[in-house]
């Protein structure tokens, strides 16, 4: 079952001016994003709290990785959307009895969670992640 | 301030296969989907609660409106982050001072909500809406 929206992510190209802009639209300042590099999925991440979810801001590191080839085909703007589950294994064979199918194994991610994607075709053009607390 | 996020909203070409797709993702039934027509936006939406937030999947009534040409242009795919305040008003003149600036002003929105919509440039080519419970 999925309990939660974990995170909605943003695609960005400069992930400090950034913080700065979604910092002010929340109403806190830079300083309560968390900030983490994730060199096996070549990004930069911040992760900024609202209410029981999060805002994730991906800022490539180099040229290679999904979010710079992202930014390069469709520049800045909405990623992915993440969900949270107690039991990735067990919810991933259940969405693909569904015809939801992910395009990855799991893998640990940002924040130390364990992660793994699905293809967009199967959920309207958007990319849905799911992501369990380890 | 922001409390929350209120929903996430997704566009797309036919919202009774969207919601059944979606609901299967999430690991409920269709009838969990609230159904409401907000003519004036030219949109039928569905609400699927996770947690304490919410996904909202748009489809449109007609060839008019902002879905209509959003799927023409892009086609489906994630379409706005919604932030719940509760005080709009106050809000959106402090986001202003920041240079986030309002492309509309304040409706009545979908689920008799008090919204409004900022520009995408000043928001990393996200739009970003705001809503208050009224």
């Amino acid at each position: 079952m999925i309990k939660s929206i974990d995170h909605i992510a943003i695609a960005v190209s400069d992930l400090d001016k950034a913080v700065e802009r979604y910092t002010a639209l929340i109403g806190t300042t830079p300083d309560a994003a968390r900030i983490e590099e994730v060199p096996s999925e070549h990004v930069r991440v911040a992760f900024l709290s609202i209410g029981g979810t999060k805002i994730e801001l991906l800022e490539p590191l180099n040229s290679d990785g999904p979010i710079a080839r992202f930014l390069e085909k469709k520049g800045e703007g909405l990623h992915h959307i993440a969900l949270e589950t107690e039991d990735l294994e067990e919810e991933t064979r259940r969405t693909a009895g569904e015809g939801i199918i992910p395009i990855s194994e799991p893998s640990t991610g940002a924040n130390n969670k364990k992660v793994v994607f699905f293809n967009p075709k199967d959920t309207n053009r958007v990319l849905i992640e799911f992501v369990q607390k380890l």
